[in-house]
């Protein structure tokens, strides 16, 4: 125990996506009784203005005040490690790992790098607009010498709408969209699907080749924290035997 | 907005119930985006001492002090309310409620009062050999003229088997258990069954006559907190409707 970290959880973007964040978290440590769990504080603010519209220009309201009183609280709170399951909020990245003294994990770089080491050559990215439109993805990846395939403008409007109409809206039948947008992708020679959005794996179908971000975020914050993971299937821990 | 209250979830008693109580606030408030979910605060901290082996003398580690700390932290981060997913730290709601300026959600008395509304007159009290030793459920059942059932040695062995042995340590098949303590419940009378257990609802099955402590807790923080309640039946929201 003394070894454990405690797990600050910057949220609400959205809030449920903070909940299967944390499902996740809990699901994947293995406990046999509440304290072998991991010390978790969670802000979900649901007011943190919208993130793609402030990266796209919509609406000059930014969210980075709100994220940078919440990540100082958090780590005031007695976090160690925060983590924030928002894909599109990579954007304020370094004002964020520079508002606090703890490391704030990566979401994109940890994804791009699990998706590396699992030996996928050629991803598809899917994500809000605002998290294409800043190629956090697609540079991370590339970096990685990881081909990164981005939707193209009507594949987008699909993307969009599943993640707006359909899970922030608590709309049922975002799933069929979903495999939709999966068959355009994979059909454009993808070897790998990247749910670059956290709202996204509320509507994926289970596939190997299908890599969560916020899977992976859940795996590195139990890690960090000290928590023993569980749970997860063998592909995904490939990635991490190297 | 003007009106919201932002609701401090004091949890990690245990993480899987907080989890579920969090998803049943956030899937029960109407949202059309983000911004229109209650901003929330939540604490988890995986090694609050069980409620129950104090309660019960098997320890003298009194889970009082991180309760009390996690409360004021709440109320220092801005929380308006404060609701506690756990119905063996009722016994501490005093002390609670001493702690912080802000109201402190009484689980057992909004469980009960709901029950009373709904027009039961025989319940059964389903919960931790703690939360049964303190009584509290019977204590404010009968104050509110509902007559208590609390299950017998042999059926409490079988609760506590569901909560520690099963959802506690992430075991599955404890659905049958559930099921055979529901039969006796109802076989010895009874009208209504509370799940006067966080961990319970994770087992239990659809029944219009079981009352859920933890989705009253829920319906309770969204409308103090100006959400707007969504998705409960019709059975459910009759207790408010007088």
């Amino acid at each position: 125990m003394g070894d454990k970290k405690t797990l600050g959880i910057l949220g609400g973007m959205g809030p449920m996506a903070t909940v299967q964040f944390y499902r996740n978290v809990v699901a994947h440590t293995l406990a046999a009784r509440d304290s072998d769990h991991i010390n978790t504080i969670i802000t979900s603010r649901a007011d943190i203005p919208d993130r793609t519209d402030f990266i796209l220009g919509k609406s000059g309201d930014s969210p980075l005040p709100k994220m940078t009183a919440d990540a100082k609280m958090l780590a005031d709170a007695g976090a160690d490690v925060i983590a924030i399951p928002c894909n599109t909020a990579r954007y304020f990245q370094p004002e964020l790992e520079a508002c606090v003294r703890v490391p704030v994990l990566d979401i994109v770089r940890e994804t791009a790098n699990h998706v590396m080491q699992r030996g996928f050559s050629r991803a598809a990215i899917l994500g809000t607009e605002g998290t294409i439109k800043i190629g956090a993805y697609r540079r991370v990846l590339d970096s990685l010498g990881v081909f990164c395939v981005e939707p193209d403008a009507d594949t987008q409007s699909l993307v969009t709408s599943v993640i707006y109409d359909y899970v922030k809206a608590g709309l049922a039948g975002g799933e069929a969209i979903f495999e939709e947008i999966a068959r355009r992708m994979f059909d454009r020679g993808c070897d790998c699907l990247i749910l670059g959005c956290t709202e996204l794996p509320l509507v994926s179908t289970a596939d190997s080749r299908i890599v969560d971000s916020l899977e992976v975020l859940a795996y590195r914050s139990i890690v960090m924290c000290g928590g023993t993971p569980t749970g997860f299937d063998k592909e995904f821990l490939s990635a991490y035997e190297k």
